[in-house]
């Protein structure tokens, strides 16, 4: 029987490849770089599909041994129809059939969603979440943004574009947003608002995140303010979510969450403090157990589950 | 073929009942008091039962000719169980397996769920959402609620406490609200926080919603403005939902919504502007048509979609 899965996750640098067990294992990796082939959808194209048959060969594999391949791709894409309908920050990528025209080539089922349902849909099954039908998996990083299951099932929206949870205004008023709108949370805690941030307090244009984490560890005191004046705005662009939805788990992976622990404490006593009480009593706030692989990982997630129903 | 229907949508002082065929029209109906029953609830039990059997003989039926009993009630109900937790603003109520209790004096199966999710399933199947899988029905009242439906199903949420959009924070900081968090939506469009915001303006203890109303369109510039502010807050409390669950419908009910002529050209334009393009873009938004009468009317859809997923 198959039950190895491709994964690609495809990112603005570099795509990861892997080849996924049906316990979510990744046995075997292959990379390419994106940025060059970002004009040439053919090219790129080409690449992956000679790539998918290198990493084959590392495995003594044929690709009529793979149930599938799922890509994961940052932009808004129709998962049911297969297309790329736009790309964040990669150009040239406008409407474009990715799935049959790897389907045609790789003569295996192939399903493409937004990369962060693959995160989402990973911690769901092999990471943070397994076991739970009712959750968000939300990743702070440059961008904010969440995948959501609900009743068992990865919501996808409408027009497939749910789970911008870092588009939920914190304010009726405040700073504007790269979305056009203003005072939404990723004004507040995505990464190059906070390095920002970090570079103005400890007055040094370099500093990155991780040195203000290691200044937070090492307990400079306004490091651990500006962790927790983060951690409260993450609690108060929560609370929302928690009233409107009743999860009951809230996964945070992503960058940023490389520096939960300095911020666990203040997130959950403002969802405990300021959402309601059923709401608030029933939701866990965990960090996510996968991290960077949760996107190739959860392509084993969306090739089966995507197989199951199609079997319905 | 058995065909109707009967539904119950209790308030806080008074019990609508009716009994409706499957197309979602009242056939009949009968009112009953809350108040004195609050406290006795086998009393309130009792009269339920008797109601129903008067109903059926209005209209020369059996109550064994009913498919069943919906009753939608304010508070949290696991529906699963059919048991209310506990309601709002009538006393006395925990824990009380009403399904069970109503089913062994009618033998006929009965469900119950929250009064919001029926008005959101009736306006969904027989209202303004009719043809939609992905929308909101919000209530605009004293307390603001929303039913979600979702991939064409309602979302009741892990502990069945889904749909607070009236608890969604509109700012990180701003007023006290009962549910002991702060800053939420329903602080700033709640028809009571209105009404005394009203009596400030106009320096009038009494005056009502339906008088500032009837001032707006009669072109008082304070009560125009009025509404519009109020617009505003809705429009606001409305991005952060509509960016997050990318519906295709937003369905706006309740006391506030009779205003609704006066507040939807804001309310649009707020969305447009600042929620994301993808999501703006497909999002609708429209007053509710089934008016009071939606609650009762759900109970038809209650009934018959739970029936449907028992046989399956």
């Amino acid at each position: 029987m198959k039950k190895y899965v491709i994964g690609i996750d495809v990112g603005g640098t570099n795509i990861k490849l892997g080849l996924i067990d049906s316990l979510g294992t990744i046995l075997s990796r292959r990379n390419l770089i994106t940025c060059s082939c970002s004009q040439t959808k053919n090219k790129l194209i080409d690449s992956l599909v000679a790539t998918i048959k290198l990493l084959m060969e590392d495995n003594g594999l044929n690709i009529q041994d793979v149930l599938g391949v799922g890509v994961g791709l940052p932009g808004l894409i129709n998962f049911e129809k297969g297309i790329v309908t736009s790309l964040t920050n990669i150009s040239g990528w406008r409407n474009v059939p990715l799935m049959s025209l790897l389907q045609k080539k790789l003569k295996v089922p192939v399903f493409i969603d937004n990369d962060v349902n693959l995160i989402a849909l990973g911690e769901w099954k092999f990471g943070a979440g397994r076991g739970y039908d009712n959750l968000l998996c939300m990743t702070l990083g440059t961008g904010v943004g969440s995948g959501i299951i609900l009743n068992g099932d990865l919501y996808r929206g409408e027009g497939f574009a749910a789970g911008e949870l870092g588009h939920m205004p914190l304010n009726e008023k405040g700073p504007s947003c790269n979305c056009h709108g203003f005072g939404c949370f990723e004004c507040y805690v995505g990464s190059s608002v906070l390095t920002a941030k970090a570079a103005k307090i400890f007055k040094n244009k370099n500093i990155k995140l991780e040195d203000v984490y290691d200044l937070a560890i090492g307990g400079n005191v306004r490091a651990v303010q500006f962790w927790e004046e983060t951690a409260a705005h993450v609690g108060n662009g929560l609370v929302g979510v928690v009233n409107l939805l009743n999860p009951r788990l809230i996964v945070i992976g992503g960058g940023v969450a490389k520096s939960y622990k300095l911020m666990q404490k203040v997130i959950e006593d403002i969802v405990k403090k300021r959402a309601m009480r059923t709401q608030s009593s029933m939701v866990k706030i965990v960090r996510a157990k996968l991290g960077d692989d949760a996107g190739l990982i959860g392509a084993q997630v969306l090739i089966s589950s995507s197989l199951e129903k199609i079997k319905k």
